[in-house]
This record gives structure tokens, C-alpha cells and sequence, in this order.
């Protein structure tokens, strides 16, 4: 497999970052103190739209023809990539269609129309949102965008462990949650071209284990079920974002649920972060295998800060 | 009246600075269309131990002499300074005894004892807490620190408008809550020894409007009952605080307490940031008199971050 080359991330990072926040880094002495090694957390919460997603939603529109782009975008998405593809859209003068699965809760819905996304609803099946979309295309000539298996996209999300690592060149480590696997693809390739010394490390929920699994069998594995509160964490990868993580991710370290409450819980008390369950997952997976990473420096990508109030897990 | 000199608030800053995180300063383009201000939000949750207290409670011990630093430090609280004064405490080797209710929830106590503080409970009458706490002065020779009504500490609070103002020089006001009084006072001595034209307003419950009143009558009034959740603001001013708020005070804004939880309710989902009810009485403040800062540039103290994730009121 041949990655993208350097000079691709270079530019991405130069298109994207006008239209995204350079979110703040948070240190925390507590952290430090209980995991043993110097922990830097890349505050994508403070994203605009509240998570990371902006930027690869952002990089993969500037990169449509002038064409596309008067034709408009559409995806599939409840979570995050359907408020980050409505938002960037609007912000670049485009419009953004978003096939939402009928149970998607209100305040999703609400979120994606306050952003200008155009709403299709659509059974909750994979089938009848992959269909939804379809008709989209062919009836609006919009161009589909994959939330997570897109080169522009998983490129996009790699702009944030790029800044992390401008500011903090001494990384020995950067963990990010695995979803759908567009941020730790796109993470891998900044860490390969900006890393000294520095390694990709993945955490993921225990009871969705599918990445995990894809790295130990050599296939992309799916899950049957997923029973986590990290929902965003939910979805299996993709054909374009596995190959780049089965050569430079180091590990993927799994969690269980209760130590993803309570890292969760950390990031909410300690670091007054509000943060979604999904970045409580790769603290949970540092804070698991601590004595794997002890006198190190690592960063931690919290991914985003999207939660519903009134459905905490505490 | 005579306040302290700008010498003495200058050395203050000095003083308090290296034992002080210099916290972040965050702006959000969703309040500043809600507003039609451009408002800085100056991050005290960030503070060590999760509040601006902490920098009053280290100005206070810094100015004591090494027998009194040898016999520590007392005071009463059930809140903030509780903590505050006991992790500066421990910081420069200093031992404090913090007289709390016994009814106080058994979360601050053990945020007190987790910053090394030894704890004496007493009966939940202001009366016996000043009991207890004399009788630690007279038995331990500790000194007796008052939350907000002892100029170092008042001093020591108002460095953090300073370092805002040092960011933003053209700020025309900078909003606080109003509690007992000690960061309201800092923060309007700031404002007019480092301010251009610009005024401090207080953001106070309607529930505890005893500032209010107290700028209204011109002596110190109580609140007879004060059911706000903003806990943090139920006290009254001092004889210390009193007079230089009184001069130096351009407005206190009373609100609701839907208003609050309004405010509150923005600032975690809007601004990501976990923050006491009482960081929210400000910005409620802002957002009901709008439209006399429209145009203008705010500031807003944001006090703190130290919440029960168990009592929310969302």
C-alpha cells in the first residue's frame, strides 16, 4: 500500500486550518500522577460543532470541483459527521444532505438543522440509510461523503494530532479512540511523518471490539452487537482506512465499560472537560496499561465534547 | 476610603503568579451572536483545585510571617475556599484546619481531606462554625482567614481580571458573580489600575440579592433565605470588600434562577466547559441586559468548576 505522501498532509493541514479552531492543549498534575507518564489532551471538544469531525468534513468539501460543490453533499450519519459535514458545508457556501436514521435522537436532529443540514430520515438499518443516500445522489447529483472511509477525510482528522505534535514534538505516544477508523488513520500518518520516536495507539471498548479483531485476523471484522456507552465507537472500518492502520498503528488497547465511566467521570471532575464517552476511551485504555507507558509523554485525542445532558452516564 | 495602592496589587501579581495556573481564555461565536458583544471567557474552573479561590488563599498565606505560617491557617467554609485554602496550604508546607458544617455533602469534605485539610465539623449555624474556629485560633495559634472579607485574599482573587486585562487591554467591562464580596473587589481594583474604560458589573441572584440591596442602601444587607443554585453566592459582603465595591462597582445585575440554569446549560454544551452554578450568574447577567453591551467587548469571570456530576440540574 502506498500512503499518501507528506507533502499531501501538508497541504491538507494548510487548506484545513483556516477553516478550523487550533483547540487548546490541557495538562493535569492529577492525570500525570496517576498514570506515571506526561499526558497532553488535544482538546477537540472545543472543535467548532464540538468535535473533530470538522476537519475532515471541511478538507473533503474544499477538495470537490466548483461543480460538485454547487450540487451540494450528502452522507449518512447520527453522530457527529452529519453536524460536522452540515456545518463545514454551510461555512464553504455548500448544501449538505444528511440521511438520519428515524430513532436518531431529537437533540441530533435539532443539532444538524440548527447547522443548515438538509434531513432525509431513513429506517435504522445500514441497508435502507445506504439506499437513502443513493436516491440523494442520483436524484440531487450530490456527492456522497463517507464519514470515516474517505482519503480526504481520514487526511482532515490527521490535522489534529498534526498541531498537537507542532507543539509537542517529544511525543512517544499519541491515543485516540477507534471508531469507524478515519482519526486513528489519519492520526497514524501524522505520526509517521511528524513523530520522533512516536507511536499510534488505539483504545476501544471491550464490547466493540472490531478493529481490535480486524488487526489480529488480517479482515475487517464487524461487530453483532455493541453495547457501549462510547456510541460514537460503534461503527467497523472501512476498505480505505484499514491498510494505512494495519502498517502504522502500534496497538490497540481494549477497555471495559466501567473503566470508561470512570475515565469519563476524570475528564468531567478533574479536567472540567465536557467530553463525550467515546474520548474517555483512550485515557481509559492509558490509564489500564499505565506501566506500558510510565516517564513517557503522550497525547491523547479528546475527540469530541457532543453529550446529552440529560443522559449521563453518572 | 483608601485602596490598596497599584504597587500593592502589582506585587501581588508577582507574588501569586508562580503558584497559579494562568488559565485560558475561550471565546465562542455562539454567544457572541446570542450577546452582540465579543465576550473573553476567562477559564477559573481551570484554576488549581477547580476555582479563582485558590489565588487569594495562596496570597493570604504568602503574607504571613514564618511563626504564623508554623502555626497554620483556619477558616470556615463549606465551599470553595475550603479547598483553596487547603491545597495552598499543603503547597508551601503550611497546615490548615477548615471548620465545615456537618450537613456539608460529603463530596467537598472529601475534596478538603484529599487537599490535606483537617477537617472540624460543627453545628450548620454560622455561629458555631465562628465557634469552632476561634477555638482553633486560641488553641492551635493558627491564623484566622476569612474567605472574602481579608484584603489578601481580596488582593489575591483580583489577579485574575489582571491577566485578563493583560490579554485583553480594550476590554469595557468584566463581569463576576457576586458572593461574599472577595472577587468582585479584586477584580474591580484590577479593572481601575489596569482598565481603559472599563467597568466592573456584578452578576447576583434575584433568590440572594443582597449585594443589591447593599449598594442600594449603602450598609450591608443579609438574605433571609437564599434558594439559588448557585450555592456558591448565598454569602454576604464584608466591612473589608464593602467600601471598595461601593466605589468601584458600576452595576449589580440581578437574575433568575432560570436564567442561571440557562446560562449553566450553555456553557457545558455550547463551551464544553464543566462550571459551578455560580460561573453561570454572570453570563445570565450578560445575556439579560444584552443590549446595553451590545457592540462592546466583556469579559467574564468564570468561577469555577467544582460540581456533584450526581445533583446536576439539567
Amino acid at each position: 500500500m502506498i500512503f499518501p505522501s507528506e507533502t499531501k498532509l501538508l497541504e491538507t493541514i494548510s487548506r484545513v486550518t483556516p477553516h478550523v479552531h487550533q483547540t487548546p492543549v490541557i495538562t493535569s498534575s492529577f492525570i500525570n500522577k496517576l498514570t506515571g507518564a506526561e499526558v497532553v489532551f488535544k482538546c477537540e471538544n472545543f472543535q467548532k460543532m464540538g468535535a473533530f469531525k470538522m476537519r475532515g468534513a471541511i478538507n473533503a468539501i474544499l477538495q470537490l470541483s466548483e461543480a460538485q460543490k454547487k450540487a451540494g453533499v450528502v452522507t449518512h450519519s447520527s453522530g457527529n459527521f452529519a453536524q460536522a459535514l452540515s456545518l463545514a458545508a454551510k461555512n464553504l457556501g455548500v448544501k449538505a444532505y444528511i440521511v438520519m436514521p428515524s430513532n436518531a435522537p431529537t437533540v441530533k436532529k435539532e443539532a444538524v438543522k440548527g447547522y443548515g443540514g438538509i434531513i432525509t430520515e431513513s429506517e435504522p438499518t445500514l441497508q435502507a440509510r445506504e439506499a437513502a443516500a443513493s436516491k440523494i445522489e442520483r436524484e440531487k447529483g450530490a456527492t456522497f461523503l463517507h464519514p470515516s472511509n474517505n482519503l480526504d477525510v481520514i487526511l482532515g482528522q490527521g490535522t489534529a494530532a498534526s498541531e498537537l505534535l507542532k507543539k509537542h514534538s517529544d511525543l512517544n505516544a499519541i491515543f485516540t479512540p477507534v471508531g469507524g477508523g478515519g482519526l486513528i488513520a489519519g492520526t497514524a500518518l501524522s505520526v509517521h511523518y511528524f513523530g520522533k520516536n512516536c507511536r499510534t495507539i488505539g483504545g476501544e471498548p471491550m464490547a466493540a471490539d472490531d478493529a481490535f479483531r480486524s488487526l489480529q485476523s488480517g479482515k475487517i471484522e464487524t461487530n453483532t452487537t455493541a453495547n457501549t456507552i462510547a456510541d460514537g465507537l460503534k461503527t467497523n472500518l472501512g476498505d480505505v482506512n484499514f491498510p494505512i492502520i494495519q502498517q502504522l498503528v502500534s496497538d490497540i488497547i481494549r477497555v471495559e465499560e466501567t473503566e470508561i465511566k470512570a475515565a469519563m467521570q476524570l475528564l468531567w471532575e478533574r479536567l472540567k472537560l465536557v467530553t463525550e464517552a467515546s474520548s474517555a476511551v483512550p485515557l481509559a485504555a492509558l490509564i489500564r496499561d499505565r506501566h506500558r507507558f510510565k516517564g513517557e509523554k503522550v497525547g491523547i485525542v479528546l475527540s469530541g465534547g457532543n453529550v446529552d445532558l440529560l443522559n449521563l452516564p453518572f
